[in-house]
């Protein structure tokens, strides 16, 4: 079959690889219909992550397909399902798995860094990581599934209410889907973006948009909320301007979820938690809740505006080094070939 | 009467200033009994909070004492009145205040600092700041009420609980405060220190206690808990290898609470909060509960460790001289003069 290979910093190769008679016995073999492409593949393309990933190695994480077959110990997922990947690989025996939050598991793998991806045409994953959607989603939607797993989770654990104030640093395909998924809560989001494409698209999805580097965002958000501040606020830039603003802007023990995953670490304004008795969480990934609280919102969501191009699997490089580029991208997909339906 | 006076940085005044012949008429006037000497005194002391108190200025906060005479609105406390003062003036009206979180009140003014302290014979303050204390606390150890309202308050936001494992980064007098209240609750505290005389006076309280200079922090509380790590974390040092320290600490999920009151930003992995999902928040001051939590536990509590140096009021000048050198000193209390009983 084909797949995508990373070898290394910048390098793709689309070629043929072998692939077994049928999948291991606790495994289930999907054939991939389309996949996105997220930051993590794009830290891989560029060789940040080559400690983690071993070459050649297959990418891609964000999929939905059908099922092709099954290992002979799966008993409860037939052939024909369609379906989406979470794809956690927990140990099962460290003190966060044994407490019940295996998605933070001490040596938790990643299915599509730690082993092969989604990036080719049949992709064999661990039953358990299965999970069926319903025939009213699209395939193409359910690609979208795995980062609206992602925003289910944080805007859970930012714990957000309907009339609340929710300000989301960042409109990229993460901080979009959380604002989305804000706005079902009952929320008022405000958005701030600093490319102008993303801020005209979040407009065009009816999102209040402020763009930080034309208006001042702090006293934006004091006005919009009677000079109270923000009841949540998320931080999904992963950039120091982020981590300085964030702390500015929510009311008296308000709530900051740090989403963005900061490389390095950047300074922080620990005495307005002291001021304010704020509170601040990190959210990293989904639990299975998020993911089956994601499939059932997807019909729902305006997800087709995020989907800013679609490449086939053939030309997944050149998707790739689009992606790299400065561009009006969101959410590019990669579909395994023309013969899928949406 | 008299009083101690700050006039500009490093010069203290004990001289005669006037007194009035009745408090006014929501306040009560105190006859001082101790008045502790905390960090925010030594901070006014070095002249870093001339923007805020207005010279010459009467210092100190963490006083005990006896209801000398009522306003005439005052009804329901009587001269003669053992009791402490929770130096708190919220403007009643911000959007803090009308959530209830008077002390994190926009425009807070706090009493010895905004408005003349303890540091005098006579102390006039609101009715309502005035809490009586039972007969069997003595006046000496009451002035230690303050403090141990912030350590009740700081433990309680930690949502400490029996049997977890806490680390407290900081052995001065709140961090020594947080640990007792930590330990009541049934907590397995391990101290920070690095101050060898303060690393001595913990262990001789009867706690553990880790000089990061000596021994590597991280392995050892990993050690304890079973390389589970801490439920929660108290930072108390307000140095940045306090908040370098505080997230490589916790378990999966677990609470950091920042109570050291970081002058400037400082560096923080916020990496460590996405991949563990950490939690952190600030705690400032105390609500009324901690006042009336600290008074029923002070009893039962060896405070009379923390006190290592009694002044009278007339050498509170040499207190602070004798505070800002480098010494043993834990808890300096200034008595009003050798007529107080303890």
């Amino acid at each position: 079959m084909n797949a995508l290979l990373y070898l290394s910093e910048g390098k793709l190769e689309y070629k043929k690889i072998p692939v077994s008679d049928t999948p291991e016995a606790d495994s289930i073999r999907l054939k991939v219909a389309y996949c996105g492409l997220c930051g993590t593949d794009m830290h891989i393309y560029r060789g940040q992550m080559d400690s983690r990933v071993t070459t050649p190695h297959v990418l891609g994480h964000e999929a939905s397909g059908v099922v092709e077959a099954v290992g002979r110990n799966v008993n409860e997922i037939s052939v024909g399902r369609r379906g989406v990947v979470m794809p956690l690989r927990p140990c099962g025996e460290c003190p966060a798995c044994e407490d019940g939050l295996s998605h933070i598991c001490h040596r938790l793998k990643f299915i599509g860094i730690e082993t092969p991806g989604a990036l080719q045409e049949y992709w064999d994953v661990p039953a358990y990581s299965f999970l069926p959607i319903p025939e009213t989603l699209s395939l193409k939607h359910a690609a979208l599934i795995e980062p609206l797993a992602v925003a289910c989770h944080d805007v859970r654990l930012g714990d957000v209410r309907a009339g609340q104030n929710v300000v989301v640093l960042g409109a990229g395909p993460i901080g979009l889907l959380i604002a989305m998924v804000a706005k079902h809560k009952g929320a008022n989001v405000i958005l701030s973006e600093i490319s102008e494409s993303r801020v005209q698209l979040a407009k065009k999805l009816g999102f209040d948009v402020v763009n930080p580097r034309t208006t001042d965002l702090i006293p934006y958000v004091n006005d919009k909320t009677n000079q109270v501040g923000a009841d949540v606020v998320f931080e999904v830039t992963a950039h120091s301007s982020g981590a300085e603003v964030m702390t500015a802007l929510p009311r008296c023990r308000g709530r900051i979820v740090v989403v963005g995953i900061f490389a390095e670490p950047v300074k922080v304004d620990l005495k307005r938690f002291f001021r304010r008795e704020l509170q601040l969480c990190g959210a990293r990934v989904y639990e299975r809740e998020d993911f089956t609280q994601a499939i059932r919102l997807a019909d729902a969501f305006p997800l087709d505006a995020l989907i800013t191009d679609v490449f086939d699997l053939p030309q997944a490089p050149e998707a790739f080094a689009y992606l790299a580029g400065a561009n009006r991208a969101m959410k590019v997909l990669i579909r395994r070939d023309e013969t899928i339906k949406e």
